[in-house]
């Protein structure tokens, strides 16, 4: 049931899909209709409601591509097909305990939060303040405090944990981590980095191989979407091309050679 | 620290990478080198083992994409590329209830007893008898037999759970089934299809429109690996150019009209 | 030598690349400056020209690609990248004779023109006049009206060739004309054709399986355009995912069975 | 009809076709059965023959893409797709000129030949013999020595034409040969390079631009092949994911800066 102060997804139809905060007095309006917030306290998720022009919506539970979409994001966030793969890709699991640079707009912190559960703990670093205080609002408007850290510092000069499950990077120069991510890891544990250009892919593995890690793996992933429509299915003409690289690695204890 | 009876990953390269159960007495080989398990029990994992040969190996934590590349599958089972996608995407955090079909040699099943931790649960249906015991197997080798019950019926008959917070399938004609995903899943849950071919995909976002869904997605992911070489960094030459199709919606209390 | 009359295209840079004819008296204006076209008449193709804003810009030969970028078309038009393939894999040549379906605004028209060189011919058949009007005239303005007759007639009645090269389809139901090709081709003689859905390819495959064609291919091409900077090189984020299906086999002398 | 020694493609299945030189006296064998050599001159093209065990099998005039197939080729040679698309964006047509390097095992060569017709001229260096020994055969085969010049020259010491219409590079280090090419180009003619490695891309375009191109476009072309069939029609799982980049531009007149 819907109460004040929830996050929801508010959903018109598939290009107008909104993230709210239900709050009581207030309104919530688009091209397609208005509605009065305090109509949706005390309803099940998944209700369908009527906007002031007699189209209808429905209220939601936000998913994690809901908060991609309706997320307050100055910086460009990663995409969710990128942040599925490289959480999964990590072997993380609920409880676990991980490291991530840049927070950025908190989009991956979000997620890894929510993967790792009640119990689990993302620390993340950014040297940005004004891009943390964005970042913790929406950690705050999500509930997931209890389960983030912020850590203002320069990575680059090392973390400040050991022994971590997992390292997720998403920053202009990775390969100046490496080794510092290495000390920061649990045997095994992998590391996770995103790079958008070509030649970050050259740099950032040959910088992992050269700190230990094994397994290295670079990636990327596209993604295209399907109209669906009866004898006229197709991909969408139009579509993103490209986001990034991801390359991963576990954290070896090689011996020294 | 590495006991008897831990399934770990023996890495020795890129293209020899082994999902092994730890036994006492036991040996393991390969082309590169054999080696004596009991050595392996005590190692902290991420430890470099030292084969017959002389060559390297490493004896890891086995994430996701290990299990993926070691299991025992006598059918074709998803790929991590999707399996990441359909997981996300669903919205499914730790402690959740979800319903599979088929299970398969149940890698979606263990993927998804992963992310939903110890309080988590898969319900996982299946016609043939001969594949559940498969999965079984894998899923007790990997010690998570608490997270999944495994019934062996027809879902086109219907489930026996209600309420659960998302559903799964990966089996000949979903578009059978999209009535009683509805009326299994909790308003605004999800319900997250894959289907190989491209007829599949209209087929089921029509069926899913007509049993009361809503935000219906028909998406393709496609993966490409990158060679990490000195001066010479691009894709792999050949590859996986096609998996399937991945179909997803919430269900709505849709007013019936 | 740029002479009065004929079509150059006019390079400002990447994103403002124009088809001009040049003609005594005329002004040629954009955003980023004007010219007098009677100053560029005399000057060797390749040349440099200064707007009068002072920006520089240079008069080329026009290429396939440019005549793409701009063509006078009121319809979608097939892609560059398409129409290489479409004529590539049809094993025409120079001197060839060929059949086209629609005509639509002409630009597949006009590439298979410039291939089949002087002595080639390419019939074309709309059922619109306006269309083929348009078509004209963009063939008109490229001087190529002698390598091109246009037909006003629908093709699912039949070709009024015979022995032709090869066919050339691109319209909503080119299943109902794989008999008719078949029947106008030369044997040994390529069908090629576009369509936009995936539907479409089973059906075309089969119309022309069923018509007499082997060596029967669908294929795709996903064109991903790439941003030079040093050191950030990687592919445009945004671009065309999507275009259409290419199915293409030959005409056999089957014995019927 | 077909003759003795014509070059025939022998079209048994999918995956079963060979560019044969047709000789008297001569037999075809393959594991879907033999035929003598004999009996296929006077056959129109497109006729079906009967093979030793009773399979059916087809006569063709080669295309391109069965010459790219059936070519005797010990290098790597460059993919159907990808030559398309490098022929059709340089601008080229019926009676050009055209400088290649390499020339390789003379795929592209015979490409360009093709499309330039009997007017058209290609003039080809390489730096190895016994490749070109190779390509002369290809090329001898095929009926096209006309058309092409063989040098055995390394062009990063310049090229012996000028004015040409259009040069096609595919050899390890273009960069160096943009200068040369310039001052072979016809103002407005065009450069057409085909690099494997991401890191080249970068270099050739950086080249291009110091060295008085315009107009530079990198690509990649994508090739998915799908497999037709009722109720089950999809793209093949398995397939080539990569090829190299195609960089192009334009000699244009720049006043020097």
């Amino acid at each position: 049931m819907i109460k004040e102060d929830d996050v929801i997804t508010f959903w018109i139809d598939m290009k107008r899909t909104y993230l709210i905060k239900v709050k009581k007095g207030k309104k919530f309006g688009s091209d397609k209709g208005a509605i009065n917030l305090d109509s949706i306290i005390g309803l099940e998720y998944g209700s369908e409601v009527t906007l002031s022009t007699g189209n209808k919506a429905y209220v939601l539970k936000p998913s994690l591509i809901d908060i991609y979409n309706g997320l307050k994001r100055p910086s460009q966030v990663l995409y969710p097909k990128d942040v599925a793969y490289m959480i999964y890709s990590s072997g993380i699991q609920p409880g676990d305990i991980v490291l991530e640079a840049g927070t950025g707009s908190g989009f991956l912190t979000i997620s890894l939060a929510y993967y790792l559960g009640e119990k689990g703990r993302v620390i993340t670093y950014d040297i940005r303040q004004d891009m943390q205080e964005i970042a913790k609002k929406n950690i705050e408007l999500l509930n997931l405090t209890d389960r983030v850290t912020f850590k203002l510092k320069d990575v680059r000069e090392g973390f400040e944990e050991s022994n971590v499950d997992a390292i997720f990077l998403d920053m202009p120069d990775p390969w100046n981590v490496a080794k510092h991510a290495y000390d920061a890891l649990k045997p095994s544990g992998s590391i996770v980095i995103f790079v958008p250009t070509t030649n970050q892919i050259e740099k950032v593995g040959i910088a992992l191989k050269n700190s230990g890690f094994i397994d290295i793996h670079a990636e990327e992933l596209i993604l295209r979407e399907y109209q669906i429509k009866e004898n006229a299915t197709r991909p969408k003409n139009i579509g993103v091309m490209h986001t990034g690289y991801i390359i991963r690695g576990r954290k070896s204890l090689k011996s020294s050679t």
